[in-house]
């Protein structure tokens, strides 16, 4: 049994982590962190997936850089600018990365940075530089505060921490995270930050991290379109004391189950926490021929506009689903198909064999009504099955995109 | 010179058509028509290109069987139920076409059939077929309660004509469509049915009208989701008494030339009137390599939920216009990207190689506020210029949407 274990805590449950977040300025509004920190005690294997969209925020590029030695000793991340598309953004996030440099006694390259927020404005550099005393003080155990310092329009903070059991020792692995807008499969990731004391050699904890990105962040969706600042990192400390796990097993499996348990749970919170959004939209597609194809499925239908729309409205229009389907690039047999809507309040099927049934129209209202609904389909073709989640289509996506920026 | 006149009128604009619009009651308001009828006087040269959507809807599948022998004489069409996903939706579709048929004195076969509305409820058959006596009678010259009876959410009916001289004889094309929700690029197209007494090959009929719907309504998106019953059909007549049109050269160019004024008018009617929307959006993208390349990039573009939400706040955030670009798929160089906003206002350069420049936000707000918007990016790779059409995302779009089927 590969038991894992939730806990409190977050980045810093790990041992070997301790983090900040404050507020710098960046933001007008004091109240709101804006600069965080993550800070290891020793290297650490690190290892990151990024963006997809070519134009690349210029912290991404430096990371990536940084990240060449697949070692790293610290993540520092601001929100309310992106550090994207402006003259001077690589010096901008080369001047902050030195001063924390310097303020923590580390080499620049043994930084991870990020921003996240608008595009196309200049970082606010001096604001950064003037208050990397006070975030290296700042630094602790709680997560709470960089997890805060990393959100833009999140409503939540995303938090998480886990335990399991490696080679009679227990591993922890904890993170942040952070979403909302700007949110779509297919790309690494958004903002999110990972630590374990696990003792894991860099090749193995890279291909972790990939593997974990495409089936937890890459299967969730908030509006389609892929930031320019995506990011995905994880730090590797080795004091949990296991022997380090330098090839495919189980000490493996077990580590990847649980990084998957981490980062499933922040990609559900970013989906549940999408821009305006009232509820989290998990469709699950069973009996697939190809797990591909069934994934193809499960984010067209998560991606929908329509079907997030109706969604919102609590409105069984399951044709929309199908529709969806339809589009989606994936082959399957129409004919074929069973559409159910389920929630804490119950479960109702509204299309057999890809064709409409009578159903409850009040008993389905009362199920997508519910804060956590699940779109289940059935293909009947094989044994693939995959989850994908979304979000709801609101009239508050719609304000608080209609004048983001101003 | 080929000059293309814009003339008054729709489908019956060219020789040899008569349409009919009334209400038939599949939608409760009776005031609103939901049946239409296109009868051409002679045998056509006919063809149709239909959604790239796997789930399609009975009445598709049965044009495309019609279609086989390239001749037709009627289109019949009713909004209010798409007669998608249904178990009997074949029959449901025969037994109206049938009852046409018998009416006009036609074979089955002669007939155009699509429905749009509602997907995954039962067709009334009973309704339509007790009212075909009426829809006949109202057969005339008036091309409008036609393009009124094919409107689902459409505010406004889409219609245009245009003459253009081939061979010393003025030819007509006219058309109708409706639009609305469920619409984007990479789609044979919404409904659109476009009549001409052009005299033209069948072959070379089906060729102008697979190229024109490439450039025309394979450039627009409302929402990003590909309909289950989109089609476009166009019927020749001959009688506008040129020569038949039988080989490329100028003959054609002029008739490709004017299907495509046709068609990109009212692709552009139906982005302006997608559901909820406010304003509609251009993007023209510029000096690329390639036309596939630009056309993707500018599709993306106005796809974008983002850079739709700031249209509809008219927020100058040409960040997104930059973020859709990159996750387009297309290759170009960010660095090298100028982008421009424009409107009957005037225009404001916001971003140049890449990176934001100091602009008026006064200005930019008052150029966004307008009607109509038009994005320009410069890419200074190339020669390639193509346009995408699309609307902004508003309060209304979820509104609609939030209920539609209840």
């Amino acid at each position: 049994m590969n038991d894992i274990t939730f806990i409190q805590g977050g980045v810093t449950a790990a041992q070997g982590f301790l983090a900040a977040g404050i507020h710098c300025g960046i933001r007008k509004n004091k109240s709101k962190r804006d600069l965080a920190l993550i800070l290891a005690d020793r290297p650490c294997a690190a290892a990151a997936v990024y963006t997809t969209n070519i134009v690349k925020a210029a912290p991404i590029h430096l990371t990536m850089e940084h990240l060449k030695k697949g070692q790293a000793r610290a993540i520092l991340a601001n929100s309310g600018n992106a550090n994207a598309c402006t003259s001077d953004g690589m010096s901008a996030a080369k001047k902050c990365v030195d001063t924390v440099a310097a303020a923590l006694g580390l080499m620049p390259e043994d930084i991870i940075v990020n921003s996240t927020g608008v595009i196309g404005q200049p970082l606010p550099v001096d604001a950064i530089v003037k208050a990397v005393p006070e975030l290296v003080n700042s630094l602790g155990a709680d997560s709470e505060p960089a997890a805060e310092a990393i959100m833009t329009t999140d409503i939540l903070s995303k938090s998480i921490a886990v335990q399991c059991e490696i080679g009679g020792k227990t591993v922890t692995i904890g993170g942040i995270a952070k979403g909302s807008g700007m949110i779509h499969p297919n790309m690494a990731t958004m903002l999110a930050f990972v630590t374990t004391d696990c003792a894991i050699s860099l090749g193995l904890l890279q291909e972790a991290l990939r593997d974990s990105v495409n089936c937890t962040y890459n299967r969730i969706s908030v509006d389609g379109d892929t930031s320019t600042n995506d990011m995905t990192a994880i730090l590797a400390s080795g004091l949990a004391g296991n022997e380090n796990i330098t090839g495919k097993g189980a000490d493996y499996d077990v580590f990847l189950t649980a990084l998957n348990a981490v980062n499933l749970h922040l990609a559900k919170e970013i989906a549940r926490d999408g821009e305006g959004a009232t509820k989290l939209i998990t469709c699950r597609v069973k009996g697939a021929a190809l797990e591909e194809a069934a994934v193809q499925l499960a984010k067209s239908v998560i991606s929908s506009s329509l079907v997030k729309s109706a969604m919102f409205g609590a409105d069984a229009n399951w044709g929309r689903v199908l529709c969806a389907m339809g589009y989606s690039g994936a082959k399957f047999e129409p004919s074929m198909v069973d559409i159910a809507f389920s929630s804490d309040a119950g479960q109702i099927e509204v299309c057999k064999k890809g064709q409409g049934i009578e159903f409850s129209e009040d008993l389905a209202k009362n199920i997508l009504s519910q804060k956590e609904v699940i779109i289940d389909i059935s293909l009947y073709e094989g044994n693939a099955e995959v989850c994908a989640y979304g979000c709801d289509l609101t009239y508050d996506y719609v304000k608080i995109n209609g004048d983001y920026r101003t």
